[in-house]
């Protein structure tokens, strides 16, 4: 048999972001190998389950290296087809659920789709307010959007805060408001007026000026904007200015949205509200 | 002792949002019974790991439910730490490791930071990349926005394009256009002229017009806009247009983005950029 990627296999009754999530997890720390992924969302019946294995089998059946496959199904009947994938199953509902059974008392009800559901419009309501909070004030921000904001991102233009924001609100229905540094706010050593309120709410993001200038030169390139001394400059005082002021603050560099929204939440003792 | 709230307890190396996952996916199969949630993210050291056994010890003491203890954890010796706090231990790291390394031939690496982190910034540049082309275009598109997409989002105002279209680019990397279909549009059965040249694209979304009334009176109440009428008349044909076309479609009523996401990444075939 000639040698083959060997397969990393996500399988799920629903969106498959938990088995991704658990499964990427545990093949990270296998930084030698290379997978290929494939990943099989909303199978959630015993035809689809049939398929799933018929596919899965046909794909690995040329390779000398099984299959690994994660999978996240709460029907015992769609877990019991699925083990007829050949591989290795790693199944968390298998390894969990009768310890959680046991200890609790009682018996899991074994129902799809109450994982990123909407269990409660309310719970919908505040992800999609906070996305709107976000999305209106991305282009400047008011008194009164400042007074609402759960926090406040503040950081030079490029810094990394409209992402933050965005799934600040998408993953933890929290309403982020975004104050940019201007040049202006920068001449001086004190917080920019408009914010000066809202102090114990300000998280500061900062990033390497050498990856500043590289994103601001895809944006407006040969710019004043864009050039190594000015991205220097305006990084050193918005730094100065946040440990001046007790701000605190975390560098977007080398850090994922995820990671800076968990930081962030962590910090400033934010309470998700989804 | 008196009756108490179980805790469900999150702990990780990194954004604790594998463990959160995870955890819901499995405490949701248990609708009769309430948690009481805490999230522990970066506990990537001894001394950290000290002060989260000593929390949680302290806050589940004087409860007759022991706390359910959710871990995503590489260090052996931090997992080691964490075992002191009183619980029910549900660790994946413990259950599935040993597995794959026997399956792998090989040691896993047992670094922290390898999962919701840069790997590399074209993945992140990916990401970014998807966001901002979202953002660029919630106002209005353009043929080229059209062209460069890889999904076009079609459907009636607040239907739920925009969320949806930030999440696939924040979690997927896909940039995802958004075309509101305005009344206009929606005059013809024919499909918007400046979609048309890519209707492979498109993927329709609906809502219930209950619904609909109920989010657009939020914004602009007891206007034409969000009368009950209104909201049947325009989800109707656009219901039609997307039958009429053979376009995808799926309702937004009782899905989340993730779910939304998710389905759209597998009705289009789309593959993730990160």
């Amino acid at each position: 048999m000639p040698p083959c990627t060997r397969h990393a296999i996500f399988i799920s009754d629903r969106t498959g972001l938990t088995a991704e999530g658990m499964g990427d997890a545990l093949l990270n720390q296998f930084d030698n190998i290379e997978f290929k992924r494939l990943t099989y969302p909303f199978i959630d019946t015993p035809e689809k389950a049939e398929r799933v294995v018929a596919e899965v089998n046909k794909i690995t059946d040329g390779c000398n290296l099984r299959p690994i496959i994660f999978t996240s199904i709460v029907s015992e009947d769609i877990r019991h087809i699925i083990r007829n994938c050949n591989g290795l199953h790693l199944s968390f509902f298998d390894a969990f659920i009768n310890k959680l059974e046991e200890e609790l008392g009682t018996q899991a009800v074994l129902q799809v789709g109450r994982t990123h559901g909407i269990q409660n419009t309310e719970r919908y309501d505040a992800r999609m307010e906070a996305v709107n909070f976000s999305l209106n004030h991305d282009d400047g921000v008011s008194a009164k959007d400042l007074a609402d904001a759960d926090v406040i991102l503040m950081g030079v233009s490029r810094s990394g805060k409209t992402p933050t924001c965005l799934y600040l609100a998408l993953q933890y229905g929290i309403r982020a408001a975004n104050y940019p540094l201007t040049p202006d706010d920068l001449d001086s050593t004190d917080l920019p007026r408009m914010v000066k309120p809202f102090k114990s709410k300000i998280f500061g993001l900062t990033i390497d000026p050498a990856r500043l200038h590289h994103i601001r030169t895809e944006r407006r390139p040969n710019s004043q904007y864009a050039s190594p001394e000015n991205c220097r400059r305006e990084v050193h005082e918005a730094e100065s200015m946040f440990r001046q002021h007790g701000i605190p603050h975390t560098s977007t560099t080398h850090k994922s949205v995820e990671e800076l929204a968990a930081g962030i939440m962590l910090a400033c003792k934010l309470q998700r509200r989804t």
